[in-house]
């Protein structure tokens, strides 16, 4: 069974993790940034050197294939991103990425006659600073230039100014891409969440990509003098919306052991010292393996938000943003996962995905698998994000037996 | 017995609140303003009219009196400010500014021989834009240069900067007021809480100003993904601040009715919707009528953060706040305020004040008392801030009064 270059892969994520360091161990590359071009250009300089040719699309995603293998289609296609969040770690988008570029190489030095070529992609702004995995999302559906155009980024910056000159993205239209060309995707992943180390296994098998709901709940009280104004005669919007807050883990164990529920943003006004909360206002993050328990975790903490609000005097808004659907990954290809794990003899579960991922949007146009790696501690986005070298060859040596499966 | 002239003193108070008028209703006031100075010029022309001599300080604060009263000391003095918060209502500082000059008005219309001179103030910056009760503390405390060059404003304005030039403001030196020159002080304010008008009553006589404790509390969990951490593994700093969020209602009413604990800012980090938050830090605005139960305020706070977060699993820092202990009414003025509402047949109750004042720091030095109107719905601090306008004028009498007893 040939297997991957684990010291060159383990190399390669070194380098990469260094475009981009600052000082305290994390990784700041935004898409379009000075950052991301100086990753793309090492990027391009590792396909050089293997001898593999690099094009890009409108948006700046990237394919690498080798140069016999131009216009043959259909190809079963690899990859991930390599943008990072704000201060974040050195694996999560990478890994992916250039576990890819490994099998394409290894795949190319073996000179291994396959039925279908195999292609190794970088997908732009999984991040989302311009728009929800955004390069992905633009490749399978297109973009109207009006989309584009109100795009900007958490700087403030607009998309359209920011991109102008980006050496990596060409005059290609921006429109949906033909599923023909597309013969299924694979994409490795650390898990970020604690599941399989908790369950010391080698490997996840993603059944599907967990669904996306929330929103906006606002309680609204009344604004009163923080030291005239006796505590029964208040209408504290804080007290209420703290009151709810703490509801939250029973809301989703009800639901199921998989949902989750996070209120990670919460702004009060007028937000001074001395002054009785007038608004406070939650940005919800729900989350759940299936549209019933994502309909149904809306609807409960709809309800208790009412049950509080009403018990404080208060009243409350829900603007409850739309449900994303969970994505099921493709069947056959979990099975040729599955398959691979095996024949190496490493231990697996499978499980969903709780994070989004570019799977996501390749998953609507063709089947689509993924792979996970264990997390230490479930860290992730930050500068901590560890996995053991030993499991990030293992799982790159899945990958590979996989999407050699897939190009027999 | 002589009374004020409560049309004059009720036209006073809208022509003034027509400065620094906002769309909406509100009044922005803020010290050293343009509005500031155009008040002030108002002001100052009320007391031209009046045949009035006004005079102000290195801080600006203001000194009306009779010229034939120039270096008669001790004076009664009587007075508040006419700085508002940003969009205030009409009547928070500005009623007892303009009932004291209505006051010395009318005195000096009646040519009254009096034992001690009457003399009308406003005070300068009592809402702190700059610092603490700003005019009324460096008139008695004084303030060193290196105090005033660190003073910033809540747009981040340097005070030396923005009081260059400022035309209400002396050359005198900041130096501590000679307490002798001083035979008491009464101010006259709205109460800015509900409990006159929910006791149906006409006059508040201030017994204390409350004591004002504090503090920051931070909890200190661990950032996860929010889509990839079960609930149970998470350190969440939200949940646990939540929780002990809900506890500040009952922890007040165990130290005692008039005790008040509020949270007005509550700031998150990292402060991203898909991100566990991994700190959360509460700033607390505790007050109580007596020093003892402040201690006890802050103690509770503590004991129960502490509990509240070993079983989040998270840490908490308590950075208090250094106490501002209660400050009395001084019991002569007490007693003086409440003669004077019963020659006038007017309903009274003893209370304390929950809201800081100019008073506290004249308390330091001259013996000091405070008389409070019903704020309708204890409303304060904002465009709907009322009194009825009988009230208004009740006040104002007691106050002359009060005044013409103390200065006999």
């Amino acid at each position: 069974m040939i297997e991957i270059n684990g010291d060159r892969l383990l190399a390669d994520l070194r380098a990469l993790s260094r475009i981009g360091a600052r000082d305290g161990g994390g990784i700041s590359r935004t898409a379009f940034s000075a950052e991301d071009i100086l990753a793309r250009r090492w990027y391009r300089d590792r396909c050089q050197e293997a001898g593999l040719k690099l094009t890009f699309d409108g948006l700046g995603n990237m394919t690498a294939h080798h140069p016999d293998d131009e216009g043959r289609t259909p190809a079963v296609w690899s990859g991930s991103h390599i943008d990072t969040v704000p201060n974040g770690g050195p694996l999560d988008g990478a890994y992916g990425t250039l576990a890819a570029l490994e099998c394409l190489r290894r795949i190319t030095e073996e000179g291994l006659p396959l039925a279908r070529p195999v292609r190794a992609l970088v997908f732009t702004d999984e991040e989302g600073n311009y728009g929800h995995l955004f390069g992905s999302y633009g490749l399978v559906n297109g973009y109207r230039a009006e989309d584009l155009a109100g795009m900007v980024g958490r700087d403030g910056d607009r998309l359209i100014d920011t991109w102008q000159d980006f050496p990596f993205r060409s005059e290609q239209p921006i429109t949906p891409l033909d599923p023909a060309t597309v013969a299924g995707f694979i994409e490795l992943h650390i898990e970020q969440g604690p599941k399989l180390e908790l369950a010391g296994l080698d490997i996840g098998v993603v059944s599907s990509i967990v669904g996306l709901g929330g929103g906006r709940m606002e309680f609204r009280g009344r604004a009163d003098h923080a030291g005239t104004t006796p505590m029964p005669l208040r209408a504290d919007a804080l007290q209420a919306a703290a009151d709810f807050l703490t509801t939250l883990p029973q809301l989703a164990a009800k639901v199921s052991d998989a949902a989750v529920a996070t209120c990670g943003i919460l702004r009060l006004s007028p937000d001074a010292a001395n002054v009785v909360p007038e608004r406070a206002v939650c940005t919800l993050d729900l989350r759940e393996p299936s549209r019933a328990g994502i309909v149904a975790l809306h609807a409960a903490v709809e309800t208790t938000a009412r049950e509080v609000a009403e018990r404080h005097g208060v009243d409350v808004v829900w603007e409850p943003d739309q449900i994303i659907d969970p994505t099921p990954m493709d069947a056959g290809k979990q099975q040729a996962i599955r398959d691979a794990c095996d024949a190496h003899g490493f231990s697996r579960q499978d499980m969903p995905s709780g994070a989004g991922h570019d799977s996501q949007n390749l998953a609507t146009i063709t089947p689509t698998g993924m792979i996970f790696v264990p997390s230490h501690e479930g860290r992730s986005h930050c500068p901590v994000e560890y996995t053991d070298p030993e499991q990030l060859v293992r799982g790159a040596n899945v990958l590979l037996t996989t999407l050699l499966s897939l190009a027999s």
